[in-house]
């Protein structure tokens, strides 16, 4: 190789270096936007119409019990107990409005408990998930799917994903500090207009995090 | 700048990165020496003779239930109620042999449980951490501090240090893939001529990153 084509190799070498160490900079100063809040979900039911009238009576109307992250959704006063092969949980509130498909969101601790290995999965998607029973104040109902452990996720609206770079259904990562540091993998974007900036955990996550919902995490892509 | 000393900056930046290239093609070679087994703790409690003696009786001999990673110490037959400000937990396990001081380890979730806010602490470094009461076949203990949340830690022999070049008291963090990927932070290296080389996290930890106890995880300096 000669002296010229060397130079020309150490030369690309050094500027992708140089873009390197300067695309770092960059994401040092955009630290301050690269936060997102975060909230922890405790166990909690959504129900389809056909089962919320046999737990509670047909046509019953929810009572809000507080607002939740995601605008239009709420926490109701209304528990239910929930019912695995091992054991039961009281006390499970209703998240309203009503939805498409009753599911059950549990974390991996109650899963032990309930004796039930829930996958983890996306709201929504509970086919072929673990089994579970509901006992309302009107009735019960068994399913034979619809207990989840939720995914680590990030609500954020089209403008949110155009500022942090990301795009819908991509994974990423967050950074916690604290004296149980560490970094959450595989948390997935879910962008829409309707959503409000902020991230979702479990109690699994939460805790094991020491993590008390009122952080703002970094997002690493 | 002339064209000789810009060479020589070049072929500096260029050995550089070779330099780094190499460094990380060595550490995916070292990879399969570099992962460590885990184990799961569930919550117990470590007795003190005198409160040995108040719960089970004078000089009680405890039955092994089984042997736990660490060379001399069983989980035992014996099992008490915690008793928290909240609420009690029952059939927690009594780990063998007797200490100097009595101690009960708990996770996050078990402190809710509780209605405590354990600290995260080293094992055996319990001054001013959360109350707790134990009660026993024989007897009751209130104890003014006792109640902590054990940190992520790794046991290892003189020799494990050498082999993956780490000191007593280190902070590292460990790399867990799947779908509850991650990285748990804050780690702390326990080293002693009596230890079996073996990580420890809590059922927080473990539930958090879908740990089963049988994976081989990776230790990052």
């Amino acid at each position: 190789m000669n002296e010229e084509r060397k130079s020309a190799i150490y030369l690309a070498i050094t500027q992708a270096v140089m873009e390197e160490i300067k695309a770092n900079q960059i994401e040092v100063v955009n630290d301050r936007n690269s936060r997102v809040p975060v909230s922890i979900s405790a166990r909690h039911v959504h129900l389809e119409k056909a089962h919320a009238d046999i737990l509670f009576g047909k046509d019953y109307t929810f009572q809000k019990y507080r607002d939740i992250s995601q605008p239009g959704q709420y926490a109701c006063e209304e528990q239910v107990t929930i019912v695995g092969p091992k054991s039961e949980i009281e006390r499970v509130r209703i998240v309203a409005p009503l939805r498409k498909q009753t599911q059950v969101e549990v974390s991996r601790t109650d899963g032990f408990t309930l004796g039930l290995k829930p996958p983890v999965r996306h709201s929504g998607d509970v086919s072929g998930s673990s089994p579970i029973s509901i006992i309302g104040p009107k009735g019960r109902i068994d399913l034979e799917e619809g207990c989840i452990i939720a995914d680590r996720h990030i609500h954020m609206s089209p403008m949110d994903a155009q500022t942090f770079g990301v795009e819908n259904h991509q994974k990423v990562q967050i950074q916690v500090d604290g004296e149980k540091a560490g970094i959450m993998g595989n948390v997935t974007i879910r962008v829409s207009e309707r959503y409000a900036l902020d991230m979702h955990i479990d109690t699994d996550d939460a805790n094991a995090f020491a993590i008390t919902g009122k952080e703002y995490l970094r997002l690493i892509k």
